[in-house]
């Protein structure tokens, strides 16, 4: 099938680009000696967990345990999942997945920590769990070394518990001064920090610049989108997500109207100016979205587009853009190669 | 199964409240002489379909294809599709779905109408089409009664076509002038206009004041949002939906993060200030969301919550909140009597 012939709108990616950026994202780590350990938080497809894996990566991420279960169910052995576990059920569908894979996760808390025990120690299982710090992004994390430090030695005191080491979002200029504080309060206890893990495909190429690192994770260097492509750390021509979409009316000479929305586009601006970019109609502005319409403004355009005209639009975010697809279609020189089930769409458990 | 075991983040629905909320439109619309066609894209769920079908509705709005396919699988077998049906594909789907219900369409274009006569005079069927109108919102729709005059003299004459009426939304001051304008242009050449379909939850109970609408089109009045709660049209007290989610993590005394984030709850504003309304702590504020975290500032409550705690969010739009779940959970007197799934959701094709 011919990727003209596909229904709008889609989600599609280029399989060529989406290989490529697996690959240089993996070399980049390799020299720099850095464990890559993506989040698939992005892309929720098995497949492409498994490609990203089979290039070099040592696990994955995945941010709910929902998103886990189904990586375990397709053969994923290493996961990490950097999220406060709480409560009888989750516990318990955690201690399902330990007993089936290598899952990691984090605390930030000892109500976290002492639910963790008491279920690891319950079932007679060891769960390697890691202490997340804050960087300043003011989401979940301790604030300060003294309080890493402290829950560490909770952790490692804890029955059915290992210390993992640490976890932070975003890489920044405050992860190294963090981890050494952390450090110099933990080491002459005896305890190891044994691996400091950071994330964002927006900092990644700064990674190397960090001796303090040990694991890199990122989720958006597999697709792209605007927000990285205004981040610099893609090009244009690396974007490999995009969402085709049909006009379907244009009530004046300078307005479109797209049959992609909120609910294919999200609402996430993620600090941009519109809701896409329109890759043929560059100068073009996605200034409003409706459920299932886009409202878009051509005056600034050369030319304007003809009703039942195919676009192709670059998502402000992928990540959100792609959990609200059932599938994507993956093409290669204009042929549809694949259709991908979404696979841990909605996993919001 | 008490609705304190429900793990989180979970859609909720308050039965009692659905119910209340479906009779207490139509019997407005009844006393109004109004049609009433409940927009299904709110809640997706066949069920709650017939629940308003059986109340009195006369039919029901899918803004898809892909919801209508939902829909007439479900047995309903009165549909308008609102939106301009372009393309073979969606086309072919069109005719198969009109030899097994009643389903309408709009249309804006002589291109979108050119499409649909072809398409109805080649499958020998009858397809009704309205004329959409715009009376502000700048999304599809005529401009111009003259236009939309044109439009339905065109369907009229197209082979397979017959001419429906008039759509729009939302319903304003600018809706009956431009139907009266519309009905002096086309009565002359003995086309009638029977139907005025107009919609907007918002505005619902003005609808009576409009002697000429005869149709009308409300989708979140089932559940119910902070938008919804800021635009008069609905208490807290109608309000079904909401999402149930837990307090993961207090990095800091006046900070909380939750387990709902942009894949829970969208980023849909719909212009107003944070991500919804917590109702134990209606003074908080959800001032950012990550994909899975709910960012919250407690400064300005008396108390604060204890990680582990499961709050109850009033989101800003419960139709982009609801399309992010799999399964909808609804609940009576604090007890789970139904476990819905969301069978339309992602159906934008």
């Amino acid at each position: 099938m011919n990727v003209s012939e596909i229904e709008t709108p889609a989600a599609i990616v280029d399989l060529t680009r989406l290989e490529d950026n697996i690959v240089r994202l993996q070399k980049y780590l390799d020299k720099s000696e850095i464990s890559n350990r993506p989040h698939i938080k992005t892309h929720k497809i098995p497949e492409i967990a498994h490609m990203q894996l089979s290039q070099g990566a040592t696990g994955i991420t995945c941010q709910k345990l929902g998103e886990a279960e189904v990586m375990v169910q397709a053969g994923v052995r290493d996961i990490l999942v950097p999220y406060n576990i709480l409560g009888v059920q989750k516990l318990n569908r955690l201690i399902r997945l330990v007993r089936r894979a290598r899952i990691g996760v984090t605390a930030d808390s000892n109500v976290t920590i002492s639910g963790l025990s008491a279920a690891a120690h319950e079932h007679d299982v060891s769960i390697p769990v890691m202490v997340e710090f804050d960087t300043g992004l003011k989401r979940c994390g301790v604030e300060t070394p003294q309080l890493a430090a402290e829950l560490a030695a909770l952790i490692e005191s804890s029955p059915g518990l290992q210390f993992a080491g640490l976890m932070t979002y975003p890489l920044n200029e405050n992860t190294g001064p963090f981890v050494e504080e952390v450090r110099k309060l933990v080491e002459p206890k005896g305890i190891e920090v044994s691996c400091v893990s950071v994330g964002g495909t927006h900092c990644m190429w700064e990674a190397h610049q960090y001796r303090e690192i040990t694991e890199y994770r990122a989720g958006m260097y597999v697709y792209g989108d605007r927000y990285t492509l205004s981040s610099g750390a893609m090009t244009l021509e690396q974007c490999s997500f995009s969402i085709r979409s049909t006009v379907v009316s244009r009530p004046s000479r300078e307005r479109g109207i797209l049959d992609a929305g909120s609910k294919t586009l999200s609402s996430d601006l993620m600090g941009l100016d519109g809701h896409g970019l329109i890759l043929e109609y560059p100068e073009a502005q996605i200034y409003a979205l409706s459920e299932e319409h886009g409202h878009v403004e051509f005056s600034r355009c050369d030319s304007m587009p003809e009703i039942g005209e195919v676009v192709t639009i670059l998502p402000n975010h992928c990540c959100v853009a792609n959990n609200l697809f059932n599938e994507v279609i993956g093409v290669r020189d204009g042929q549809v190669e694949v259709v991908w089930p979404v696979q841990a769409r909605g996993a919001v458990l």
